[in-house]
């Protein structure tokens, strides 16, 4: 675990992009979701552990759209905490391709009992090392 | 072209269905996609038709789940427009499984040139029957 | 349960077709499961009952496509069991676009303990409506 | 352009694995047609060009399921060319999880006109650096 800013970086499939030659939208929640995993195993949790001790769902995806990703575009995705509650907090997601602006959401995940779907405080630990990112 | 509440009604397919035994997020876009796509077709507008007169693009989408929808679950998604700008319009989307709250959204949409990414005025005729149903 | 041949009906959605305007390949993989589903259900038992019952994993699928699919058109997908083995069957799905050949496959499904990924032998009253639907 | 066997390597996204806890068997069509443009790229066509000075439509494919692959697991997919035609050739696809089997695939594509659905003979260039890597 380190402080630097964290990015996820990858390339669009052929497969995600639709008719207007650029990606589908939902195929960005899949990006966001996707970045969440590896944002939350580079502060420790690798999916193996995180699901068994710790796990969420989403209650809230706030997604806006600033510029086109076609295929085979690398983008770069920053991950930042944004809000830490007791049960839920927020992730931020910042989408570039070449440096340009092409998307970026906010989703709130609330924290659950792993294999439920009931919702329970955020673990101390996954919790301290949210709030030393939060921005 | 009727005024009474446009609903889609769609399945869950196995593949939608992740590990938490829920449907993946991302694929409420593509729902709430299909349901646009019905809803413009009740409208008066063919899929054959309205990439030919007109188009549309995201730009914006807020997503908040409220309940789960499960593999083989029907869900019922009510569309109906909240705002009608000049180049811009929201749609809502009210999806319940067997009467119980599971997302609502709001996704707004820029009509654009078709075959191009530049925005443009809704159509006229088009405007007509979404200020017809604002609400 | 009847004895008439039994076919699923599905309408290609916006998300599933690419930059070629075509249905891209990996769907019609989705679509032969959806089909599958509807077709065991037809044969009495539904999603809530069969994955308990019994459950399937593919170990094989033949596909070959002979014509396009596009946005917004309706599939028709016929099935039917062309082999019953112990622990195995093949299902062939023909699918159709306005009458027109789409898509034919063969998929090999084999009988599983459900919740595991152990092969068992196919449940006498699910091999007996397969066998008398044989061809 | 290098003559040593080409693999490309992709990681399990959560979205990609179902209720069975393994991946869901269309995803894996994504998976080669992915592996496929990375090969293609290696010999020398980036996306970029490719659909410009040929492209190709999936005639066939033959998909065997050996093992599971799970969430967040690293899949490697070799890929060489075992057929080739006037205007067809066959890719063969084996995919392994940490070195053991995962899925072995045989996909047939057709050459076609860039843009449209016509076949075509294989661009004697791309002929030249497939018919060296037939095995």
């Amino acid at each position: 675990m380190t402080d630097a800013p964290f990015t996820h970086r990858l390339r669009v499939r052929y497969a995600e992009v639709d008719q207007q030659q650029v990606v589908f939208n939902a195929h960005w929640l899949t990006y966001f979701d996707e970045s969440c995993t590896r944002f939350i195993e580079h502060l420790g949790w690798g999916p193996d552990t995180w699901t068994r001790d710790f796990d969420v769902m989403l209650v809230k995806a706030v997604v806006e759209w600033q510029g086109p990703a076609r295929f085979d575009d690398w983008i770069d995705i920053a991950v930042a905490p944004t809000r830490l509650g007791t049960t839920s907090f927020d992730l931020r997601f910042t989408a570039t391709v070449d440096g340009n602006p092409a998307a970026i959401a906010t989703i709130t995940y609330v924290s659950i009992v792993p294999g439920q779907h009931r919702p329970v405080e955020i673990p101390p630990a996954v919790r301290a090392v949210l709030e030393h990112r939060l921005t």
